[in-house]
């Protein structure tokens, strides 16, 4: 593995708890091990600090925030910064703007049956929609489409953090972005 | 002058008209041909369609978009890519808050008399403003407040286009980023 040359986006969706913002803290750990240097992780939640303040969880809403985080991708990636986006992103077409916007792009499927991450829900988030105090939360009361073509698949609910990232930094190596 | 490997972003401020667009794609043109590989062009106008869509122009709504435009900045400067920002910014507080997020910035003032504006007034905006049909055009009906201390000040209606883009990329260099 060399230090970049080329960028690309490692966009990993899934619902809430599923553990994106966990995997795109390691897989960039790996990335900087190997030699990575420019590189940035995107976070839908630091975004919608950041670019998307007043966007509410609406389809038309979550479709804005999705567009911004693709266009910062693309800036990035087009001049050669490695960015590991975490977002729930939970339309597929939405999802496909941001892969045709961006290129050079991998999607990665951050899989776990949402009755383990009812069981687990360490932020209180599914208890309380369930209970319908929050609303629009993916999976519950909002729609979650799954990828039909992913590049790679985890499963959160069976593997180990490191065996989640190990797949996706392998996947990337054949695909031979690394 | 070698291939960039340090980010750094060129804040071009001023008011509608002065030559803030057309400065931004000289000094780019310039840089690539020294040799920057890495480089963005920011312009107020692009922004405002991909990530500040339904801000409008009132002293919040242009911090907010300034803040964003900013928050790209800091991302792509501190992954080493050259960035162009051309925004009216004028607001004294949000260019600093700029300067604080970005680090490694140059803010220019391009400075042109708003009589000589008004004049010229190729898109008609100032005409507009003086006649109340269109609001809060800065310099007009809305404040510009002037940077006090800007690294670079260029006066585009006694410099040529050649000339005011010769002195950016002086300024540049005698500062070390080139």
């Amino acid at each position: 593995m060399n230090a970049n040359v080329r960028g690309f986006t490692v966009w990993l969706t899934g619902l809430p708890g599923s553990g994106k913002t966990t995997l795109a803290h390691t897989v960039a750990e790996e990335l900087r091990k190997a030699g990575v240097t420019r590189m940035e992780i995107l976070d839908g939640d630091v975004i919608r600090t950041n670019l998307s303040k007043g966007l509410g969880f609406s389809k038309e809403d979550r479709d804005s925030n999705i567009q911004r985080i693709a266009f910062v991708c693309k800036l990035l990636t087009r001049n050669d910064v490695v960015v590991i986006a975490a977002a729930v992103s939970p339309y597929r077409e939405s999802r496909e703007h941001a892969r045709k916007e961006i290129g050079q792009f991998v999607e990665v499927f951050v899989h776990c049956p949402l009755e383990v991450l009812i069981q687990r829900d360490p932020k209180g988030l599914y208890k309380r929609a369930m209970e319908g105090s929050i609303q629009n939360l993916s999976g519950i009361s909002d729609p979650y489409e799954e990828p039909v073509s992913p590049e790679i698949v985890v499963e959160t609910a069976q593997e180990t953090i490191a065996q989640s990232t190990g797949r996706i930094l392998a996947g990337l190596k054949q695909m031979g972005f690394i």
